[in-house]
């Protein structure tokens, strides 16, 4: 059964994910709470107060029940009773302000009228862009994608801008990344492509932002900086409360609060005006919060 | 003109408002930031880092313009094709996890078509549930609702209590207090009842509230319970960007971002399945996070 077979894979990501993290935070680990509900059950590994994390969630779940109308709507689909649902996600809010914060998710969605499909992304939303980094984060997604299909990157990359962006403060969340959702399986031989790939995606997703962890985790900050940190991760809440659509399906379809929240940062923060002056880092971030810059070209030049 | 006369004593309380609570504090002064924008204008005054109080603001507004589809949707309106606005909204933060948030709004809505309402309203959010302080809380809005109509306070604490509710929590935001919209006037007299009973709530906001934060704002705190007071604005986040008609409105008519985002607290923050230990003052105040209590005679009991 596919189901089961993307089930588990994704439940064993989830654990190597975790091992991985462990191993580059220094000792810290993830506690481990399994959960059940009335739609299926999942696993839900929290790391907290790390050396070089202040908080990571890992969260598995395998869900199935009958689709309901607003699950319908909200998915646009006609036909199919019942679904079943499986995916992992992930953030991690980092210790030190010039670590980046970043973003994964991987899911399988399947109906009982056979229709089935993935979606997931991985992005990155740094409190300071690192014009090179953001490059190399973005070239090392290309790469994945290039395995699979050459189109994929370039479209999946624009689905990221286009998502992961606050209209109230014309702002994306950070450097974007990769966002795809209904990738409709069209025989086996697609579906197998497309579990691939995202099981390629949850694999890089540690790798890569070790790099960026180890690269930067022992730099020295300021207060201001980590004030600075605080105020970003709020624009984070904002777009995770106003406008992701996981956390609206979650809570529409009352899923489970506590899972749906562990994307939350530990600690975050609001103030009134906040302009950073003309020329300083803070300044700098803000301009390159934008969508459609060419990430791979931009670090290149 | 009746708009005119409403603006101008909001106006002026607004001012009445920042003065009291400057003098409570203790010195620290409110910084006023007075903007204009295609519908009109306001002043925004806000406090920050005071002895006692961490964040206060006190916005005062003067709109108008066509009245949208979004707009007409929005207030159920069919009539009126353009609106005139204005109001006093305002939030204060404390320092001490002892003293508990507050909130006030009161506004005035004008169609060209005549029609006009008021709304607003009063409402405490402690971190720690107080019965006595709650009960009085109450009493003090009962006493001004029944100056002005013997079912006002029911009426007004019952609305409250629905709206000021988190799903996905099942939890109130705090003790609740009066809310009410959509007050139409019917004539002159009704008009000078209303609007004089949104002067004596604005009055009896900064009045009541400095009871408490004297009564409080001296008394020793531990790290858990500032550690608490984080967790219970990550709630207050969660209400405003979730459910409040008043952040949603905003943001969907393109309100002024940094005004709408003025009631977010200075420092939340978020902990995967906080569960606080039977017994303790932590679990005690989520009991008494419901509906429906009658806090008049919870006190008395």
């Amino acid at each position: 059964m596919k189901s089961k077979k993307v089930a588990n894979k994704y439940r064993e990501l989830q654990q190597q994910i975790c091992r991985q993290l462990e191993t580059a935070d220094g000792g810290t680990k993830f506690k481990s709470d399994f959960w059940k509900s009335d739609l299926g059950e999942g696993i839900t590994m929290v790391l907290t107060g790390g050396d070089a994390i202040e908080k990571a969630a890992v969260n598995f779940s395998e869900v199935s029940g009958s689709v309901s109308q607003n699950m319908r709507k909200s998915l646009k689909v006609e036909s199919g009773d019942s679904f079943f649902a499986t995916g992992i996600s992930s953030i991690i809010h980092p210790e030190n302000p010039h670590v980046p914060i970043t973003h994964m998710n991987v899911r399988y969605f399947q109906l009982d009228s056979e229709m089935a499909w993935f979606g997931g992304g991985i992005d990155l939303t740094p409190h300071y862009v690192d014009i090179e980094e953001a490059s190399w984060f973005h070239e090392q997604l290309e790469k994945i994608c290039s395995e699979f299909d050459s189109r994929y990157y370039q479209r999946f990359k624009k689905w990221a801008d286009d998502y992961f962006y606050l209209p109230h403060r014309d702002e994306t969340r950070g450097v974007g990344g990769i966002f795809f959702d209904h990738l409709v399986m069209q025989d086996d031989n697609h579906f197998e492509s497309l579990f691939a790939f995202t099981k390629a995606l949850a694999e890089a997703y540690p790798k890569n932002y070790i790099e960026l962890l180890n690269k930067n985790k022992h730099r020295i900050y300021t207060k201001a900086e980590k004030d600075w940190q605080h105020l970003r991760r709020g624009r984070y809440v904002e777009f995770n409360l106003l406008y992701d659509r996981g956390t609206k399906f979650g809570l529409d379809s009352g899923g489970r609060t506590e899972s749906i929240f562990l994307s939350m940062p530990p600690m975050a923060s609001w103030e009134y005006q906040n302009q950073p002056e003309k020329g300083s880092k803070e300044y700098e971030t803000l301009q390159l919060l934008k969508k459609e810059i060419d990430w791979i070209n931009k670090g290149e030049r």
